[in-house]
Protein backbone atom coordinates (compact mmCIF):
# COMPACT_ATOMS: atom_id res chain seq x y z
CA UNK A 1 0.00 0.00 0.00
CA UNK A 2 2.95 2.74 -0.63
CA UNK A 3 0.24 4.71 -2.49
CA UNK A 4 -1.22 6.10 0.72
CA UNK A 5 2.63 7.08 1.56
CA UNK A 6 3.17 8.74 -1.61
CA UNK A 7 -0.62 10.79 -1.22
CA UNK A 8 1.10 11.97 1.86
CA UNK A 9 4.51 12.88 0.70
CA UNK A 10 2.65 14.76 -2.08
CA UNK A 11 0.15 16.76 1.01
CA UNK A 12 3.22 17.34 2.97
CA UNK A 13 5.03 19.08 -0.57
CA UNK A 14 2.01 21.39 -0.73
CA UNK A 15 1.66 22.01 2.61
CA UNK A 16 5.36 23.84 3.18
CA UNK A 17 4.45 27.22 2.02
CA UNK A 18 1.75 27.16 5.19
CA UNK A 19 3.70 28.02 8.16
CA UNK A 20 4.90 31.04 5.79
CA UNK A 21 1.66 32.05 4.52
CA UNK A 22 -0.25 31.64 7.91
CA UNK A 23 1.09 32.90 11.37
CA UNK A 24 -1.09 30.68 13.39
CA UNK A 25 0.11 28.04 11.93
CA UNK A 26 3.03 26.39 13.53
CA UNK A 27 3.64 23.19 12.37
CA UNK A 28 1.35 21.84 9.63
CA UNK A 29 0.79 18.63 7.73
CA UNK A 30 3.25 15.43 8.25
CA UNK A 31 3.86 15.46 12.15
CA UNK A 32 1.33 13.61 14.46
CA UNK A 33 -0.49 16.40 15.04
CA UNK A 34 -0.67 19.95 13.44
CA UNK A 35 -0.23 22.81 15.79
CA UNK A 36 -1.55 25.72 15.60
CA UNK A 37 -1.77 29.31 17.72
CA UNK A 38 -5.16 30.90 18.77
CA UNK A 39 -5.81 35.03 17.95
CA UNK A 40 -3.99 35.50 22.15
CA UNK A 41 -0.93 33.09 21.51
CA UNK A 42 -2.08 29.86 23.39
CA UNK A 43 -1.02 26.55 21.21
CA UNK A 44 -3.11 23.74 20.00
CA UNK A 45 -3.01 20.50 19.20
CA UNK A 46 -5.42 19.41 15.98
CA UNK A 47 -5.27 15.98 14.74
CA UNK A 48 -8.00 13.73 12.49
CA UNK A 49 -7.61 9.65 12.37
CA UNK A 50 -10.15 7.41 10.43
CA UNK A 51 -10.52 3.75 11.29
CA UNK A 52 -12.28 1.39 8.62
CA UNK A 53 -13.92 -1.68 8.90
CA UNK A 54 -11.93 -4.60 7.41
CA UNK A 55 -8.84 -2.80 7.79
CA UNK A 56 -8.11 -1.65 11.31
CA UNK A 57 -10.60 -3.87 13.05
CA UNK A 58 -12.70 -6.95 12.18
CA UNK A 59 -16.71 -6.55 10.94
CA UNK A 60 -18.73 -6.52 14.01
CA UNK A 61 -19.28 -8.87 15.79
CA UNK A 62 -15.94 -10.36 15.47
CA UNK A 63 -14.63 -6.64 16.97
CA UNK A 64 -16.50 -5.60 19.69
CA UNK A 65 -18.76 -2.15 19.21
CA UNK A 66 -17.13 -0.73 22.23
CA UNK A 67 -13.49 -1.70 20.91
CA UNK A 68 -14.22 -0.21 17.63
CA UNK A 69 -14.89 2.84 18.97
CA UNK A 70 -12.27 2.45 21.98
CA UNK A 71 -9.68 2.23 19.37
CA UNK A 72 -10.65 4.80 17.15
CA UNK A 73 -10.40 7.38 20.24
CA UNK A 74 -7.32 5.57 21.15
CA UNK A 75 -5.58 6.26 18.05
CA UNK A 76 -6.32 9.96 17.97
CA UNK A 77 -5.23 10.09 21.94
CA UNK A 78 -1.90 8.14 21.02
CA UNK A 79 -1.06 11.29 18.52
CA UNK A 80 -1.86 13.58 20.76
CA UNK A 81 0.45 11.75 23.27
CA UNK A 82 3.18 11.65 20.53
CA UNK A 83 3.60 15.32 20.95
CA UNK A 84 3.09 15.51 24.79
CA UNK A 85 0.47 16.66 24.71
CA UNK A 86 -3.07 16.44 26.49
CA UNK A 87 -6.25 15.83 25.05
CA UNK A 88 -8.76 18.22 25.22
CA UNK A 89 -12.32 17.93 23.43
CA UNK A 90 -13.03 15.23 20.87
CA UNK A 91 -15.45 15.27 17.15
CA UNK A 92 -16.79 12.29 15.71
CA UNK A 93 -17.67 11.47 12.27
CA UNK A 94 -19.11 8.19 11.45
CA UNK A 95 -20.47 6.19 8.13
CA UNK A 96 -22.24 3.41 8.46
CA UNK A 97 -23.65 0.68 6.52
CA UNK A 98 -27.51 0.95 5.65
CA UNK A 99 -29.60 -0.69 8.86
CA UNK A 100 -26.60 -1.06 10.53
CA UNK A 101 -28.16 -1.64 14.48
CA UNK A 102 -25.35 -0.78 16.14
CA UNK A 103 -25.05 2.98 15.43
CA UNK A 104 -26.06 4.22 18.78
CA UNK A 105 -23.52 2.23 20.76
CA UNK A 106 -21.34 2.68 18.59
CA UNK A 107 -21.46 6.55 19.67
CA UNK A 108 -22.63 6.29 23.26
CA UNK A 109 -18.81 4.00 23.29
CA UNK A 110 -17.06 6.67 21.22
CA UNK A 111 -18.32 9.24 23.94
CA UNK A 112 -17.52 7.41 26.83
CA UNK A 113 -14.04 6.51 26.12
CA UNK A 114 -13.35 10.13 24.67
CA UNK A 115 -14.43 11.11 28.36
CA UNK A 116 -12.24 8.17 29.54
CA UNK A 117 -9.12 10.01 28.05
CA UNK A 118 -10.67 13.44 29.20
CA UNK A 119 -11.68 14.69 25.54
CA UNK A 120 -15.34 15.05 25.73
CA UNK A 121 -17.10 13.92 22.60
CA UNK A 122 -18.28 17.57 21.83
CA UNK A 123 -19.79 16.97 18.07
CA UNK A 124 -20.26 14.97 15.47
CA UNK A 125 -21.78 13.70 12.38
CA UNK A 126 -23.31 10.27 11.51
CA UNK A 127 -24.47 9.53 7.59
CA UNK A 128 -25.81 6.11 6.59
CA UNK A 129 -24.92 4.34 3.49
CA UNK A 130 -28.18 3.85 1.12
CA UNK A 131 -29.99 0.90 0.82
CA UNK A 132 -28.06 0.43 -2.60
CA UNK A 133 -24.69 0.94 -1.75
CA UNK A 134 -21.70 -1.08 -0.12
CA UNK A 135 -19.37 0.09 1.86
CA UNK A 136 -17.70 -0.15 5.20
CA UNK A 137 -18.55 1.18 8.74
CA UNK A 138 -15.82 4.05 8.97
CA UNK A 139 -15.25 6.30 12.29
CA UNK A 140 -13.25 8.84 11.88
CA UNK A 141 -12.28 10.96 15.16
CA UNK A 142 -10.52 14.23 15.29
CA UNK A 143 -8.82 15.66 18.63
CA UNK A 144 -7.70 18.87 19.86
CA UNK A 145 -5.12 18.85 22.47
CA UNK A 146 -2.83 21.25 24.11
CA UNK A 147 0.89 20.53 24.61
CA UNK A 148 2.60 20.42 27.42
CA UNK A 149 3.05 23.28 29.14
CA UNK A 150 6.94 24.21 29.85
CA UNK A 151 8.02 21.49 27.34
CA UNK A 152 5.99 22.58 24.43
CA UNK A 153 5.26 20.52 21.65
CA UNK A 154 7.35 17.50 21.07
CA UNK A 155 8.12 17.16 17.19
CA UNK A 156 9.62 14.64 14.99
CA UNK A 157 12.59 17.05 13.50
CA UNK A 158 14.38 17.66 16.78
CA UNK A 159 16.78 14.74 16.70
CA UNK A 160 20.68 15.38 17.30
CA UNK A 161 23.57 13.35 16.90
CA UNK A 162 24.81 12.46 20.14
CA UNK A 163 20.84 11.64 21.69
CA UNK A 164 19.86 8.10 22.57
CA UNK A 165 17.22 6.74 21.08
CA UNK A 166 14.45 5.11 23.26
CA UNK A 167 11.46 3.16 23.06
CA UNK A 168 8.42 2.40 25.89
CA UNK A 169 6.65 -0.89 26.07
CA UNK A 170 7.34 -3.95 24.25
CA UNK A 171 6.66 -4.01 20.58
CA UNK A 172 5.62 -6.50 17.90
CA UNK A 173 2.44 -8.78 17.63
CA UNK A 174 -0.37 -6.36 18.13
CA UNK A 175 -2.64 -7.96 15.61
CA UNK A 176 -2.12 -11.42 16.85
CA UNK A 177 -2.69 -10.61 20.13
CA UNK A 178 -5.42 -8.13 19.25
CA UNK A 179 -3.84 -5.58 22.29
CA UNK A 180 -4.11 -2.85 18.65
CA UNK A 181 -7.41 -2.93 20.32
CA UNK A 182 -7.02 -2.55 23.56
CA UNK A 183 -3.60 -0.55 23.76
CA UNK A 184 -3.13 2.57 26.07
CA UNK A 185 -2.14 5.79 24.97
CA UNK A 186 1.20 6.95 27.02
CA UNK A 187 -0.09 10.05 27.99
CA UNK A 188 1.32 9.74 31.36
CA UNK A 189 4.14 8.62 30.52
CA UNK A 190 5.29 11.36 27.25
CA UNK A 191 3.74 13.95 30.26
CA UNK A 192 6.68 12.52 32.64
CA UNK A 193 9.09 12.69 29.78
CA UNK A 194 8.18 16.05 28.83
CA UNK A 195 8.00 17.67 32.88
CA UNK A 196 11.21 15.68 33.42
CA UNK A 197 13.61 16.09 30.57
CA UNK A 198 12.33 19.23 29.73
CA UNK A 199 14.20 20.60 26.54
CA UNK A 200 16.89 17.22 26.41
CA UNK A 201 13.62 15.90 24.97
CA UNK A 202 14.13 16.07 21.22
CA UNK A 203 12.08 14.61 19.18
CA UNK A 204 8.63 11.60 19.55
CA UNK A 205 6.23 9.98 17.65
CA UNK A 206 3.98 7.30 18.79
CA UNK A 207 4.48 3.97 16.71
CA UNK A 208 1.59 2.95 14.15
CA UNK A 209 3.60 1.80 11.17
CA UNK A 210 6.24 -0.18 12.83
CA UNK A 211 9.80 1.19 14.20
CA UNK A 212 11.43 0.84 11.28
CA UNK A 213 9.30 3.19 9.14
CA UNK A 214 8.74 5.16 12.22
CA UNK A 215 12.13 5.64 13.12
CA UNK A 216 13.21 6.82 9.77
CA UNK A 217 10.49 9.11 9.53
CA UNK A 218 12.59 11.08 12.89
CA UNK A 219 15.54 10.51 10.90
CA UNK A 220 14.32 12.11 7.75
CA UNK A 221 11.99 14.86 9.67
CA UNK A 222 15.41 15.83 11.37
CA UNK A 223 18.16 15.59 9.28
CA UNK A 224 20.28 12.60 11.46
CA UNK A 225 20.99 9.09 11.25
CA UNK A 226 19.13 6.84 13.54
CA UNK A 227 20.85 3.54 14.40
CA UNK A 228 19.20 0.71 16.23
CA UNK A 229 20.53 -2.78 17.30
CA UNK A 230 18.21 -5.18 16.98
CA UNK A 231 19.37 -7.38 19.93
CA UNK A 232 18.46 -4.31 21.89
CA UNK A 233 14.27 -4.14 20.58
CA UNK A 234 11.88 -4.70 23.88
CA UNK A 235 9.63 -7.92 22.73
CA UNK A 236 6.03 -9.17 23.20
CA UNK A 237 6.52 -12.42 24.34
CA UNK A 238 5.61 -14.82 21.14
CA UNK A 239 7.35 -12.33 18.98
CA UNK A 240 10.26 -14.37 18.26
CA UNK A 241 12.33 -12.24 15.44
CA UNK A 242 13.58 -8.54 15.50
CA UNK A 243 11.44 -8.04 12.63
CA UNK A 244 8.31 -8.82 14.08
CA UNK A 245 9.04 -5.90 16.84
CA UNK A 246 10.09 -3.01 13.89
CA UNK A 247 7.62 -3.82 11.95
CA UNK A 248 4.34 -5.61 13.12
CA UNK A 249 3.16 -2.27 13.46
CA UNK A 250 0.36 -0.58 15.70
CA UNK A 251 2.54 -0.84 19.12
CA UNK A 252 1.17 2.74 19.54
CA UNK A 253 4.46 2.80 21.98
CA UNK A 254 6.56 6.15 22.42
CA UNK A 255 9.50 6.36 20.13
CA UNK A 256 11.44 9.48 21.50
CA UNK A 257 15.55 10.93 21.25
CA UNK A 258 16.71 12.41 24.14
CA UNK A 259 20.02 14.01 24.77
CA UNK A 260 19.54 12.72 28.64
CA UNK A 261 18.60 9.23 30.40
CA UNK A 262 14.89 9.20 30.73
CA UNK A 263 13.17 9.66 34.25
CA UNK A 264 11.14 6.24 35.65
CA UNK A 265 8.01 5.97 33.81
CA UNK A 266 5.99 2.93 35.37
CA UNK A 267 5.97 1.50 32.05
CA UNK A 268 9.62 -0.15 31.07
CA UNK A 269 11.64 1.92 28.64
CA UNK A 270 14.50 0.65 26.90
CA UNK A 271 17.40 2.74 24.50
CA UNK A 272 17.51 0.76 21.39
CA UNK A 273 19.73 3.19 19.31
CA UNK A 274 21.90 6.39 18.81
CA UNK A 275 21.48 9.43 16.73
CA UNK A 276 24.02 10.50 14.80
CA UNK A 277 25.39 12.98 11.91
CA UNK A 278 24.09 11.59 8.27
CA UNK A 279 20.97 10.58 7.38
CA UNK A 280 18.66 7.31 7.07
CA UNK A 281 18.16 5.11 9.64
CA UNK A 282 19.41 1.37 9.89
CA UNK A 283 18.90 -1.60 12.02
CA UNK A 284 21.87 -3.54 12.51
CA UNK A 285 21.33 -7.44 13.34
CA UNK A 286 24.36 -9.24 14.15
CA UNK A 287 26.68 -7.05 11.88
CA UNK A 288 24.25 -7.17 9.25
CA UNK A 289 22.62 -3.70 8.38
CA UNK A 290 18.98 -3.28 7.37
CA UNK A 291 17.54 -0.03 5.48
CA UNK A 292 14.67 0.16 8.62
CA UNK A 293 12.75 2.30 6.36
CA UNK A 294 11.94 -1.36 4.51
CA UNK A 295 10.46 -2.88 8.02
CA UNK A 296 6.95 -1.63 8.61
CA UNK A 297 3.37 -1.54 7.29
CA UNK A 298 1.49 1.55 5.80
CA UNK A 299 -1.54 2.14 6.93
CA UNK B 1 -34.11 9.07 6.36
CA UNK B 2 -35.24 9.45 9.54
CA UNK B 3 -32.66 6.81 11.34
CA UNK B 4 -30.18 9.78 11.28
CA UNK B 5 -32.45 12.15 12.85
CA UNK B 6 -33.31 9.62 15.53
CA UNK B 7 -29.30 9.29 15.99
CA UNK B 8 -28.71 12.44 16.29
CA UNK B 9 -31.41 13.20 19.20
CA UNK B 10 -30.06 10.14 20.73
CA UNK B 11 -26.26 11.67 20.99
CA UNK B 12 -27.73 14.90 21.90
CA UNK B 13 -29.66 13.31 24.70
CA UNK B 14 -26.27 11.44 25.91
CA UNK B 15 -24.01 14.67 25.37
CA UNK B 16 -26.55 16.87 27.66
CA UNK B 17 -24.12 16.44 30.59
CA UNK B 18 -21.55 17.51 29.13
CA UNK B 19 -21.28 21.00 29.93
CA UNK B 20 -21.59 20.33 33.54
CA UNK B 21 -19.03 17.70 33.80
CA UNK B 22 -16.32 19.09 31.62
CA UNK B 23 -16.10 23.51 32.40
CA UNK B 24 -14.51 23.72 29.08
CA UNK B 25 -17.56 22.65 26.75
CA UNK B 26 -19.87 25.83 26.99
CA UNK B 27 -22.13 24.00 24.04
CA UNK B 28 -22.27 20.25 23.38
CA UNK B 29 -23.65 18.26 20.24
CA UNK B 30 -26.89 19.75 18.99
CA UNK B 31 -26.37 23.20 17.65
CA UNK B 32 -24.40 23.95 14.39
CA UNK B 33 -20.66 23.96 15.91
CA UNK B 34 -19.16 23.07 19.38
CA UNK B 35 -18.30 25.69 21.58
CA UNK B 36 -15.13 25.49 24.01
CA UNK B 37 -13.06 27.39 26.03
CA UNK B 38 -9.36 26.83 26.23
CA UNK B 39 -7.27 26.82 29.58
CA UNK B 40 -7.12 30.56 28.97
CA UNK B 41 -10.34 31.46 28.35
CA UNK B 42 -10.38 31.89 24.70
CA UNK B 43 -13.28 30.09 23.06
CA UNK B 44 -13.22 28.31 19.94
CA UNK B 45 -16.02 26.49 17.51
CA UNK B 46 -15.67 22.98 16.62
CA UNK B 47 -17.21 21.55 13.59
CA UNK B 48 -16.85 18.07 11.66
CA UNK B 49 -18.49 17.34 8.39
CA UNK B 50 -18.63 14.74 5.50
CA UNK B 51 -19.47 14.33 2.18
CA UNK B 52 -20.63 11.09 0.39
CA UNK B 53 -20.22 10.05 -2.80
CA UNK B 54 -23.73 9.34 -4.44
CA UNK B 55 -25.08 10.80 -1.67
CA UNK B 56 -24.06 14.31 -1.32
CA UNK B 57 -22.46 14.90 -4.80
CA UNK B 58 -22.51 12.73 -7.99
CA UNK B 59 -19.78 10.04 -8.69
CA UNK B 60 -16.57 11.70 -10.60
CA UNK B 61 -16.83 12.85 -13.19
CA UNK B 62 -20.33 13.82 -13.00
CA UNK B 63 -19.15 16.27 -10.29
CA UNK B 64 -15.62 17.68 -11.06
CA UNK B 65 -13.10 17.21 -8.36
CA UNK B 66 -12.83 20.23 -7.89
CA UNK B 67 -16.33 20.85 -6.82
CA UNK B 68 -16.33 17.75 -4.80
CA UNK B 69 -13.40 19.05 -2.28
CA UNK B 70 -15.13 22.61 -2.95
CA UNK B 71 -18.67 21.49 -1.29
CA UNK B 72 -16.60 19.58 1.71
CA UNK B 73 -15.32 22.69 2.98
CA UNK B 74 -17.66 24.96 1.90
CA UNK B 75 -20.65 23.06 4.21
CA UNK B 76 -18.19 22.92 7.18
CA UNK B 77 -17.69 26.57 6.90
CA UNK B 78 -20.98 27.20 6.49
CA UNK B 79 -21.59 25.82 10.09
CA UNK B 80 -18.87 28.58 11.38
CA UNK B 81 -20.72 31.27 9.63
CA UNK B 82 -23.94 29.99 11.15
CA UNK B 83 -22.43 30.61 14.75
CA UNK B 84 -21.03 34.52 13.45
CA UNK B 85 -17.57 33.08 13.53
CA UNK B 86 -14.27 32.62 11.55
CA UNK B 87 -12.72 29.73 10.27
CA UNK B 88 -8.83 29.44 11.32
CA UNK B 89 -7.87 25.61 10.55
CA UNK B 90 -8.77 22.93 8.95
CA UNK B 91 -8.26 19.45 9.03
CA UNK B 92 -9.25 16.83 5.99
CA UNK B 93 -9.80 13.14 6.49
CA UNK B 94 -10.43 10.86 3.20
CA UNK B 95 -11.26 7.49 2.42
CA UNK B 96 -11.07 7.14 -1.12
CA UNK B 97 -12.11 3.84 -3.56
CA UNK B 98 -9.16 1.23 -4.59
CA UNK B 99 -7.06 2.84 -7.25
CA UNK B 100 -9.18 6.32 -7.76
CA UNK B 101 -6.94 7.94 -9.79
CA UNK B 102 -7.86 11.40 -8.46
CA UNK B 103 -6.81 11.26 -4.78
CA UNK B 104 -3.76 14.26 -5.19
CA UNK B 105 -6.19 16.18 -6.98
CA UNK B 106 -8.96 16.21 -4.35
CA UNK B 107 -6.71 17.09 -1.60
CA UNK B 108 -4.85 20.30 -3.25
CA UNK B 109 -8.65 21.24 -3.90
CA UNK B 110 -9.29 21.11 -0.64
CA UNK B 111 -6.68 23.27 0.42
CA UNK B 112 -7.19 25.32 -2.12
CA UNK B 113 -10.77 25.60 -0.90
CA UNK B 114 -9.63 25.61 2.40
CA UNK B 115 -7.32 28.32 2.09
CA UNK B 116 -9.66 30.37 0.06
CA UNK B 117 -11.74 30.27 3.36
CA UNK B 118 -9.13 31.37 5.10
CA UNK B 119 -8.51 27.97 7.13
CA UNK B 120 -5.73 26.57 5.97
CA UNK B 121 -5.27 22.46 5.78
CA UNK B 122 -2.88 21.66 8.46
CA UNK B 123 -3.53 18.08 8.56
CA UNK B 124 -5.05 15.11 7.58
CA UNK B 125 -5.73 11.54 7.02
CA UNK B 126 -5.75 9.31 4.08
CA UNK B 127 -7.02 5.50 3.34
CA UNK B 128 -7.64 3.71 0.60
CA UNK B 129 -10.41 0.97 0.17
CA UNK B 130 -8.90 -2.53 -0.30
CA UNK B 131 -8.88 -4.03 -3.60
CA UNK B 132 -11.47 -6.49 -3.20
CA UNK B 133 -13.73 -3.74 -0.61
CA UNK B 134 -16.60 -1.62 -2.71
CA UNK B 135 -17.48 1.94 -1.30
CA UNK B 136 -17.96 5.46 -1.93
CA UNK B 137 -15.53 8.31 -1.45
CA UNK B 138 -15.90 9.88 0.98
CA UNK B 139 -14.42 13.51 2.72
CA UNK B 140 -14.65 14.50 5.40
CA UNK B 141 -13.96 17.70 6.95
CA UNK B 142 -13.19 19.24 10.67
CA UNK B 143 -12.79 23.23 11.24
CA UNK B 144 -11.77 25.15 13.89
CA UNK B 145 -13.12 28.97 14.45
CA UNK B 146 -13.27 31.41 16.73
CA UNK B 147 -16.54 32.88 17.66
CA UNK B 148 -17.61 36.58 17.03
CA UNK B 149 -15.29 38.92 18.96
CA UNK B 150 -17.42 40.93 20.33
CA UNK B 151 -21.40 39.14 20.28
CA UNK B 152 -19.86 35.50 20.92
CA UNK B 153 -21.09 32.76 19.64
CA UNK B 154 -24.54 32.59 18.07
CA UNK B 155 -26.39 29.75 19.42
CA UNK B 156 -30.16 28.00 17.85
CA UNK B 157 -31.51 28.53 21.34
CA UNK B 158 -32.02 32.39 21.84
CA UNK B 159 -34.52 32.91 19.92
CA UNK B 160 -37.13 35.29 21.96
CA UNK B 161 -41.16 36.06 21.16
CA UNK B 162 -41.52 39.19 19.56
CA UNK B 163 -37.98 38.95 16.98
CA UNK B 164 -38.43 38.42 13.63
CA UNK B 165 -37.48 35.49 11.28
CA UNK B 166 -35.16 36.12 8.35
CA UNK B 167 -33.44 34.31 5.73
CA UNK B 168 -30.38 35.63 3.65
CA UNK B 169 -30.50 35.01 -0.09
CA UNK B 170 -32.77 33.01 -1.89
CA UNK B 171 -34.44 29.40 -1.24
CA UNK B 172 -34.73 26.34 -3.31
CA UNK B 173 -33.69 24.16 -5.86
CA UNK B 174 -30.57 24.04 -4.92
CA UNK B 175 -29.77 20.55 -6.05
CA UNK B 176 -31.45 20.82 -9.92
CA UNK B 177 -29.73 24.35 -9.96
CA UNK B 178 -26.33 22.54 -8.98
CA UNK B 179 -25.95 25.45 -6.59
CA UNK B 180 -25.34 22.99 -3.51
CA UNK B 181 -21.95 22.65 -5.28
CA UNK B 182 -20.83 26.15 -5.50
CA UNK B 183 -22.85 28.39 -3.16
CA UNK B 184 -20.97 31.30 -0.63
CA UNK B 185 -20.46 30.14 2.39
CA UNK B 186 -22.57 33.38 4.51
CA UNK B 187 -19.16 34.37 7.02
CA UNK B 188 -19.48 38.10 5.66
CA UNK B 189 -22.85 38.93 5.95
CA UNK B 190 -23.24 36.48 9.80
CA UNK B 191 -20.15 39.06 10.83
CA UNK B 192 -21.86 42.02 9.73
CA UNK B 193 -25.04 40.70 11.58
CA UNK B 194 -23.33 40.04 14.70
CA UNK B 195 -21.29 43.19 14.41
CA UNK B 196 -24.32 45.65 13.60
CA UNK B 197 -26.78 43.53 16.00
CA UNK B 198 -24.91 42.35 18.91
CA UNK B 199 -27.01 41.28 21.39
CA UNK B 200 -30.17 41.93 19.50
CA UNK B 201 -29.32 38.77 16.80
CA UNK B 202 -30.60 35.93 19.29
CA UNK B 203 -30.34 32.93 17.07
CA UNK B 204 -29.21 31.71 13.96
CA UNK B 205 -28.20 28.82 12.02
CA UNK B 206 -27.23 27.95 8.20
CA UNK B 207 -30.07 26.12 6.20
CA UNK B 208 -29.04 22.56 5.37
CA UNK B 209 -31.98 20.28 5.39
CA UNK B 210 -34.73 23.25 4.32
CA UNK B 211 -36.36 25.76 5.91
CA UNK B 212 -39.02 23.92 7.27
CA UNK B 213 -37.28 21.06 9.56
CA UNK B 214 -34.23 23.90 10.38
CA UNK B 215 -36.67 27.03 11.37
CA UNK B 216 -38.31 23.98 13.53
CA UNK B 217 -34.76 23.03 15.08
CA UNK B 218 -34.56 26.94 16.21
CA UNK B 219 -38.25 26.60 17.99
CA UNK B 220 -37.06 23.06 19.95
CA UNK B 221 -34.12 24.49 20.78
CA UNK B 222 -34.80 28.18 22.12
CA UNK B 223 -38.89 26.44 23.35
CA UNK B 224 -40.48 29.57 21.28
CA UNK B 225 -43.25 28.81 18.90
CA UNK B 226 -42.25 30.09 14.92
CA UNK B 227 -44.56 31.33 12.49
CA UNK B 228 -43.82 31.82 8.61
CA UNK B 229 -45.38 32.93 6.01
CA UNK B 230 -45.44 31.18 2.57
CA UNK B 231 -45.66 33.88 0.86
CA UNK B 232 -42.96 35.86 2.05
CA UNK B 233 -40.36 32.83 0.96
CA UNK B 234 -37.98 34.21 -1.03
CA UNK B 235 -37.95 31.69 -4.01
CA UNK B 236 -34.98 31.13 -6.54
CA UNK B 237 -36.07 31.54 -10.12
CA UNK B 238 -37.58 28.59 -11.27
CA UNK B 239 -38.82 27.30 -8.02
CA UNK B 240 -42.78 28.12 -8.51
CA UNK B 241 -44.34 26.76 -5.06
CA UNK B 242 -43.32 27.67 -1.18
CA UNK B 243 -43.15 23.75 -0.69
CA UNK B 244 -39.87 23.45 -2.97
CA UNK B 245 -38.72 27.12 -0.77
CA UNK B 246 -38.97 25.84 2.48
CA UNK B 247 -37.95 21.59 1.51
CA UNK B 248 -35.68 21.16 -1.22
CA UNK B 249 -32.63 21.44 1.57
CA UNK B 250 -28.94 22.51 0.93
CA UNK B 251 -29.47 26.32 1.05
CA UNK B 252 -26.98 27.03 2.81
CA UNK B 253 -28.44 30.74 3.46
CA UNK B 254 -28.42 31.97 7.71
CA UNK B 255 -31.80 31.98 8.94
CA UNK B 256 -31.51 33.82 11.77
CA UNK B 257 -34.00 35.98 14.70
CA UNK B 258 -33.36 39.58 16.07
CA UNK B 259 -35.55 41.67 17.94
CA UNK B 260 -33.80 44.95 15.92
CA UNK B 261 -33.98 44.85 11.96
CA UNK B 262 -31.07 43.81 10.30
CA UNK B 263 -28.87 46.35 8.36
CA UNK B 264 -28.23 45.90 4.82
CA UNK B 265 -25.56 43.05 4.06
CA UNK B 266 -25.07 42.95 0.53
CA UNK B 267 -26.80 40.13 0.36
CA UNK B 268 -30.72 40.38 0.25
CA UNK B 269 -32.41 39.80 3.54
CA UNK B 270 -36.31 39.11 3.94
CA UNK B 271 -38.25 38.64 6.98
CA UNK B 272 -40.01 35.64 6.96
CA UNK B 273 -41.81 35.70 10.07
CA UNK B 274 -42.13 36.13 13.58
CA UNK B 275 -41.12 34.56 16.92
CA UNK B 276 -44.02 33.89 19.97
CA UNK B 277 -44.21 32.39 22.44
CA UNK B 278 -45.41 28.77 22.72
CA UNK B 279 -44.17 25.56 20.83
CA UNK B 280 -43.82 24.21 17.46
CA UNK B 281 -43.20 26.52 14.00
CA UNK B 282 -45.50 26.77 11.37
CA UNK B 283 -45.52 27.43 8.13
CA UNK B 284 -49.01 29.33 6.49
CA UNK B 285 -50.08 29.02 3.52
CA UNK B 286 -53.01 31.25 2.08
CA UNK B 287 -54.89 30.75 5.52
CA UNK B 288 -53.89 26.96 6.02
CA UNK B 289 -51.29 26.29 8.65
CA UNK B 290 -48.47 23.43 8.12
CA UNK B 291 -46.15 22.06 10.30
CA UNK B 292 -42.51 23.15 9.17
CA UNK B 293 -41.19 20.30 10.57
CA UNK B 294 -42.72 17.83 7.88
CA UNK B 295 -40.63 20.36 5.26
CA UNK B 296 -37.95 19.41 4.42
CA UNK B 297 -34.83 16.25 4.32
CA UNK B 298 -32.65 14.43 6.61
CA UNK B 299 -29.05 13.74 5.58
Amino acid sequence: MARESELLSHIYGRSAHLAAAFGSVLVGPGDDCAVVATPRGEQLLLKVDQLIEGRHFEAFPKTPVDLIARKAVARAVSDIAAMGGTPAWALAAATIPHGCPYADELFDAAARWARHWSCPLVGGDIASLGAGQAGPLLLGITIVGTPHAARGPVLRSGARPGDGAYVTGRLGGSFASERHLTFEPRLAEAARLCGALGADLHAMLDLSDGLGRDAARIAAASGVRIELEAALLPRHAGVTDWRGAAGDGEDYELLFTAAAAPPPLGTPVTRIGTVAAGSGCIIVDRGVVHDASNVGWDH
